[in-house]
């Protein structure tokens, strides 16, 4: 009963056997393999983008961090949710990649809106060199909340953003999960919306630490590369990358895993809303949740092993009958029998 | 007939099943694996090194950046060779995870002396806040040019750097080729000899990616972990970062590899000597050597595909009997077929 | 009509003859002139602070992120007002000077509360190493929106950073004018309330461009050293900062200049209170007021000749009865006359 | 007898006066007062630059800094002399203000060469994104040896590095002692030498404390702008900049002072050149010279009150006849007795 995140479980077969199957022989390092040139024509068709610049690195926050310096200038400030993972959860690396840029932090809920965005944008930059720059946006898809921007609210970001000159991120750790969700394609939940750059995640997905970041305009990928490589993030057996990615992408891993933990989630999702008083934070529409139970509920989870975060509150307390938020995160590999465990626990 | 270099050749049985052996089920994220808990106790044993602090990054210019930059301050200099991977081949890695520190580079050679040590830190900080500050030394072993330094040779830098209390940083990204030529200890390569924190490097010895990083005075630990994460280097699956440091580091399998890299590489200098006019910039004393063939010779090894670098020159030119020099580099999984095939190619 | 910036008006004649009486023959350089060594007693003196590590800087924006990036570290975030000049006015330069640390705001108006504070501290660094460490905390005083804390707020303060161990900063631009307006003495309003470092400000009170630092415990006296000469901020011709400060700190001028500032707000503000409509943002309690006006008044003033900042709105406009506040400063060197002609006009 | 630096000498009367005559009322803060807008004018008149971006600072550090970091990358190594003061005496700052550029040193001696430029420069970037790239040229005119490249030398620089696409800084601290000795035009030692940016000291030729950084193609700026601004280098008190250069500038003040220092530095060389063994390092050709003298004269030489740097050795020593290299810098100021007094002393 693993619960706990998307980050923690184990990789996929189609993963596992390309890394096998790549380790023969040698290979030219640091990205020249032979393998990175399949992967990139694979992306390139899957995003329709035949020109863009494809990139891999091993970590979610090398994506992230790496993309927007390279969007961005120092003196700016990058505009995110106040729940950005890029906020929260990178103990700065996006200011120390970027030199020292600021992160604007926009409206206070899963999703940033167009007009908390353009309120964001209108109060900085009114005072010449004095204040921060503006700089790039970046949007979470699927939201740290486990919601998904519907693709009208993405090109509402984007097209706020454009109407700045503002370069548009998409933070993709769960690329795939809301792409499923939304039943949409790779170059619609991009480029076509208006989102200049993607950290498209591998990792949380059933690969065992890889993460593409795809430029639609290549004008920057000198840059990129330069920065990849003194961040120390540019692996020289890249063939071990590029197989993980070449493995995640071949014969539908990708969407099936993704489909399936939306499909766990919505499974578990399911079951909770029928325990009484059990109330979610936000709609769950990916792979991940946001649920209030009772003290005594969440006591009894843990006492039989299950696994996950507690979001709000604490086990301490006397009231058996307090709500406490949980997050509860399915990946690909989670069973049907472990949720329907869990869900009995929960019932009580 | 591949020479180009260990960072690109396959990855060794212990590792891959390791690896696979790790793939069940969910594990704790970001370090707290239970293998990691397992290797950071071999580490330290192998070591013999109780209290140290062991960190696993990806790759070997994040495991030197990032413990210069631990180890150092942005106002000082950093002492090294001047054909240091650090300085050569990092694209500013370390001035850039240290916050802007300088480089000085000692010597001309391939490895630094204690005179030449102490005379670059007399250079500096003669001049108050002016001048940069003097800093940590790091020291390759075995060297960008294919030789060991003697116990004796380290200890004298290190005592150097004692003098004037700086501390002392080993970038083994080949430790263990090194360790197997002078048939020592890891504590008698690192802090028996004065060495404050090492990059024990795995990958460029049968390893994916994996590199330790081991601080043998723990006290700069948190800061390190900061440091790792702000770099984007902290990985969430650790576990397979840890599986690969495991596989390497059991059966012995670490040590067979370099032995027989080494052993390749003697095989392969022992064959070359016997060619007329080979000449060896340096004594060949692990996994590397570095030789002039003539352009002829050349020609005719990279005709029947055999792929190293060209250290000097280039095969464009008139002169079939002008030397230049070759890179050649042997991992363990070079063969001897291999190697015999290009030494008959030599010899024309 | 100047009441635009105290930032813009003329040096004091104590400040003017002390640098000419500066200017004879040759000095040490670099602060190691005779002046200085003067100046850091009076400073220590005027601060019952005998052991006070003393700096001079040209530039506020110099002293404030010079002096966050030796109290802080990369990693953590500042605890700053949301209106905090380190935020809106520097250009990103703490984000900069202190290696790419992240700034959290507290609070939505003039005054950070000792609760606000609590909370924000409360809401950073739960994750580990994930998310930003807990860093400074910055206070302004006199705030941005020309309110004063008064010793209880600020002791309050400074109790909820004592009680996380973090560090507290005092931007202290206004410095003067708070005390003054206070009626406390400088280790009051510092050390006392549990201050570590001030940025004591002289160029907005009458000097032409010099602050001091002041760390009350010397311990960090060497770092702050290095990282001004890195940041280019440590002058060659260091006598004439010292000459600015000497001359500031002699005959009570600078108390003298601030009183007169405060004096001539008051005055200000108390013939703005007499005008039907007017009203304040906050209280004036120092040297600058924000105050709402009709857009026919605002009209009627800038015609004239009046010079200040429009805070919100635009001239532009049909409603000439719309209220548009205003920011207007005093310095120590805006006349009576001058304050009575606005007010004239203002009355319309 | 004060011979220590030209750093520490008095200020030109005429700034004095400018600077007095600046003192009245208010301006416009940051760089928009009146007298920075004929200040600007002047100097592009003086350069015949009618486009140049113009801007000042007060530091010769901040002003290389700054200018090195707008026409540079983070990931490029600057090419300078081994002996260069952005390498040997400013702390860091170009790696800081650069975002952790490196420094490539070139040559061994006052002056850079074409050829040890071109070499330095061949030796870097061959390596794809695995070394620095390459960056801007910083010369220093006057070398920080007292020499003066000439106009021939400075072009065949500028030459190799526009062979190369890099730009060109000049590090003029002592730009006009420079002119004066070549007897040459500012735009003769600029861009028609092909020098892209420069750093015009004023501080060592008698300002108070102000550089202005010059670019001749004004594309970068307003990235100058924000980078200074986030640098913490924009005055808000700004005219006491433009004063000083405006005083500077006037009358020929800038030329006479140069002018002055130099033939002072003639007589004090001539002098030297009658003592048996006082041997030159360099030719003295500006206002500095490095010169060798007895163990003996030097003790006479402090025991009777001169000031001036020891370069190498140590007065501690038994032989009087040791020789004892002394860095010996007139300014303006220094009176004709003072330097026949030090002769007398010097001659025994």
């Amino acid at each position: 009963m693993y619960f706990a995140s998307d980050n923690s479980g184990p990789v996929l077969p189609q993963v596992m056997d390309a890394l096998a199957k790549a380790n023969t022989g040698f290979s030219m390092a640091y990205g020249n393999d032979a393998i990175m040139s399949e992967v990139r024509q694979t992306i390139r068709d899957i995003f329709e983008a035949p020109e863009a610049a494809v990139y891999l690195v091993a970590t979610g926050t090398a994506a992230n961090s790496l993309a927007l310096a390279t969007l961005g200038q120092p003196w700016q400030t990058v505009f995110c949710s106040s729940v950005a993972h890029i906020h929260m959860d990178e103990c700065n690396a996006p200011e120390f990649y970027s030199g020292g840029a600021k992160l604007t932090l926009v409206g206070q809920n899963d999703k940033m809106t167009a007009n908390e965005l353009r309120a964001a944008i209108e109060g900085e930059e009114t005072r010449g060199v004095h204040g921060p720059q503006r700089g790039p946006v970046s949007i979470t898809q699927v939201t740290e909340f486990g919601t998904v921007y519907t693709l009208e609210e993405l090109i509402a970001l984007c097209d706020v953003a454009k109407s700045y000159d503002l370069p548009v991120h998409l933070d993709g750790a769960r690329f795939t999960n809301a792409m499923m969700a939304l039943g949409c394609t790779p170059a619609e939940l991009t480029w076509k919306a208006g989102v200049d750059a993607v950290s498209f995640g591998g990792t949380k997905n059933g690969c065992m630490g890889v993460e593409a970041v795809i430029f639609f305009d290549p004008k920057t990928a000198w840059e990129f590369e330069l920065r990849r490589k003194r961040g120390a993030h540019l692996f020289s057996k890249h063939r071990f990358l590029s197989a993980q990615m070449q493995g995640y992408l071949s014969d539908n891993a990708w969407k099936e895993a993704a489909a399936k933990a939306n499909a766990n989630a919505a499974h578990l999702a399911g079951g909770l809303r029928q325990i009484d008083g059990a109330a979610f934070m936000y709609p769950p529409q990916a792979n991940m949740m946001f649920v209030a139970l009772p003290r005594a509920t969440h006591k009894r989870l843990f006492a039989a092993g299950a696994a996950y975060h507690l979001w709000s509150g604490s086990l301490e307390g006397d009231d058996p009958d307090e709500m406490l938020e949980a997050r509860l995160v399915c990946d690909w590999s989670v069973t049907l029998d472990d949720i329907n465990a869990f869900l009995d626990l929960a019932k009580g």
